[in-house]
């Protein structure tokens, strides 16, 4: 029996609150229509929807949201055996959020080709990252790495580091 | 000639203030070593670095530090004719919020590999990114998709909406 046969099953409660966010934060002005959620132990601990507009934050899309919302709720930047709800499957920026804050489970409703659908870049930003980094479209050149290993190999001598 | 011939050539002063904020950052305890710093018209308009232990907020890497508060600066969610100096090769959350500000080129000093080697997880991450779903480490599964259409159904109706 796998890991996960010993994890609820998911409750679609917690995507129609994830769903319900992105209609209202869309209809408010905040930004595009997308929602998420939170959980630990059955409760939501924190609600997101997108808020680009609202904030003229470009990474203020659902799931970064809430997110860093949860993280303050339990006082740590890992969501370690919380399960996220979010009503669009996550576009790159937020999957690479996703990771480093190591929630259990992802539930989504939309898919990234339903965003496309819909215009937002998505599709077009998972193509550039899967790109060896002379290929991509956006303009990327290294400088100085002799002066930035400085502050990597001060990184490596440290004693008891905190990482994450 | 290229467009890229007409924009200026990259200033190292920048990219030493990316790789002093790196280490400025990792000596005050507020993460790992990394910093940012962006560009505009020549002068620099936001500095960032890793603030992921000081916020407990994971997605608070040197990269979205430095956008959000040059975005904040400039009042616009977009970073058009800016350049990005970033100590470290981005990570995908990184690369990805990137991608949403839309700056006109990034330069970084050390490299995802160079990461890697001092225990950060950026390249198990690309590698996840570009799996399908199903073949990814973290359970990832598809809900309701039909409820949440309404949502992008509305989206794609309204008018004078702000796309980004």
């Amino acid at each position: 029996m796998s890991e996960t046969a010993y994890l609820p099953a998911p409750n679609p409660d917690f995507m129609r609150e994830a769903i319900r966010l992105s209609l209202a934060g869309m209809q408010a002005g905040h930004g595009g229509p997308f929602g998420a959620v939170v959980v630990k132990d059955g409760a939501i601990i924190a609600r997101g929807h997108n808020r680009v507009l609202l904030t003229q934050d470009p990474t203020c899309h659902a799931e970064v949201d809430a997110i860093r919302k949860a993280c303050q709720a339990l006082g740590s930047f890992q969501l370690t055996g919380c399960d996220l709800y979010t009503s669009c499957e996550p576009c790159p920026m937020c999957l690479g959020a996703i990771y480093w804050a190591r929630p259990a489970r992802v539930f989504y409703a939309n898919t990234k080709a339903d965003a496309a659908a819909v215009g937002f870049d998505d599709q077009f930003i998972y193509e550039e990252i899967a790109r060896p980094l002379e290929q991509r479209q956006l303009p990327m050149q290294q400088l100085l790495r002799d002066e930035a290993q400085v502050a990597f190999r001060e990184w490596s001598e440290r004693e008891n580091k905190n990482l994450y």
